[in-house]
């Protein structure tokens, strides 16, 4: 049975298949929010705590930290932004971390004072990319998100997709990093310009699962790009992804049609145990009311608590996770 | 390729892997709403045609007509009812219907004033059931839903259930009546009483559409039986068990997180071309509100309009039949 192990300081959580659907909490990220960054760079990060306590209190297993202000030297000042970003997160929340960067030294200044066991978000097929980020998954001990594409840029072709997330599992286990630590990425394209889209997914969901055992994720909003009522297409996507065996995404936990369907989903496939997470958020339910998350509190358990539960143990960091490994 | 062609006197739609989800609106029903069946006994169709009307705007693929008004002597009473009913609702809504009856008389009385192509539901893995149905389905060369139950009653194991399935088409074939005429409900546990249904149901799917190469259908809303919130599962089942293949549903149209769900998973399934319906339906989508159905028309279209269109025909009767057959 495939299980990756994340932790935070305190709490561990595990992806799998039999787990609930593992929900990595995208807002914590500059790309594409000017204003974030601008406070990013002042060092202001009232917004990052407020994404991250929202995030948390939403329902999302996990978060993700990205500090890529697109400065003009990135190498230069994204490590420390990310360390800093990522200090005041592990602070205000308990839930694990995925360290989101381009620059390897970034990756590698968070992985230094990173609590728990991250997630590292990413590896692609590049060579380049393989030798920088593969050691430091191997000496960090974590597992790390590998996105199917390499230089060539990204295949239309899921068999080419798929070709590269092997050769990428592959050259982990040249490293000696197990499969249970690699979280594929098979590239979710926008359905509006690929009608092909989600079936190319699904197939591709089913390999990687059956042949690679590997646990997947995806940019989940990617689908809906371009779109009328974009929340109606991932609401609809996240129960067939979860049927076809992706195990995590990367989302916007404080979507309340997305993450009831996630919800509906983990009911239906078995790992909402009788039913009770669902019981607990929609008992009190009333048609066209949306879900209130529960009030903001400086390390708020949000649905993750479940999911940790059910995995039966709260042990966190390297001692747990050699214990599981 | 499986192709269940059903018609109404002027529209055919077709039943399949590659055609859009077959919504099979089950509001003309009388079973467990007394006020309606109180009415049709006392010959008032008002209800029957709003509620065919209805489910049409509301983008019914076809019309469910069910008068078991729970009779004395459902065998006197039932067959004029069941074609006073039919009648009434296909000279109102040009949809293909489904004549549902467990009174073998009521459905060859129904038969015999069908316009178009009618499915017949059901017939189920019982003796006396199978000699009863089966010569009718293959006489006026229509579809039958069958059951995955027999006189042992609803196996709690999926594999009896997927035997039952086999035995029907096995015994439709020894009356000449191909698999593609039979369109098999699997039958759905609610998961709150049994958490396994949703793993059973698509397992099931799969092996239906595989190994029998049959179309499905379900009683979609047993799911969620007992729950708070049943549209929220009933919303992620949609989608997951159109990823697993099943091809229709018995369920109410009128319901717009359901027949969001339908729409959005047409749009990943592929069968949905263009995201036209999709686009069409919520181009204008505001958040928080309920997507209104078309106005009440004589005959109104809904979404079955593209379904036929998709499929590239729009001759129904028997003549469409016999060349598509």
């Amino acid at each position: 049975m495939t299980r990756t192990i994340v932790a935070s300081a305190t709490r561990e959580i595990i992806i799998g298949f039999d787990q609930p659907f593992c929900v990595i909490g995208e807002r914590i990220n500059p790309t594409g929010r000017k204003k974030l960054a601008a406070e990013m760079v002042e060092g202001n990060f009232e917004t990052v705590k407020k994404d991250a306590l929202e995030q948390a209190a939403a329902g999302a297993t996990m978060l993700d930290v990205n500090a890529g202000v697109t400065a003009v030297d990135p190498n230069a000042t994204e490590p420390d932004l990310l360390v800093k970003t990522l200090e005041i997160v592990q602070g205000l929340v308990d839930l694990p971390l995925s360290i989101d960067s381009s620059v390897t030294r970034a990756i590698e200044a968070a992985l230094k004072v990173a609590k728990g066991r991250p997630l590292v978000n990413s590896v692609t097929g590049e060579e380049e990319k393989l030798e920088a980020i593969l050691p430091l998954i191997k000496k960090y001990d974590v597992p790390v998100v590998a996105i199917s594409n390499d230089e060539t840029g990204i295949s239309m072709d899921p068999d080419v997709r798929f070709a590269v997330a092997k050769k990428i599992v592959e050259r982990c286990a040249d490293y000696g990093i197990k499969p249970q630590d690699v979280v594929v990425d098979p590239l979710v394209m926008p359905i509006g310009a690929l009608g092909d889209a989600g079936r190319q997914v699904f197939a591709l969901l089913r390999r990687l699962r059956e042949e690679l055992k590997v646990n997947t994720t995806c940019g989940l909003s990617n689908i809906s790009f371009g779109l009328p009522h974009r929340h109606g297409i991932n609401g609809a996507f996240i129960p067939m992804v979860i049927g076809a065996g992706m195990t995590s995404a990367i989302m916007n936990p404080c979507r309340p049609q997305e993450m009831e369907a996630v919800r509906g989903a983990n009911v239906l496939a078995g790992t909402d145990k009788d039913c009770m997470n669902w019981i607990k958020t929609y008992k009190d339910y009333k048609p066209g009311a949306t879900v209130a998350p529960a009030p903001v509190a400086t390390v708020a358990p949000g649905d993750g608590a479940a999911a940790a539960s059910a995995g039966g143990r709260r042990r966190g960091g390297r001692e747990a996770r050699r214990a599981a490994g």
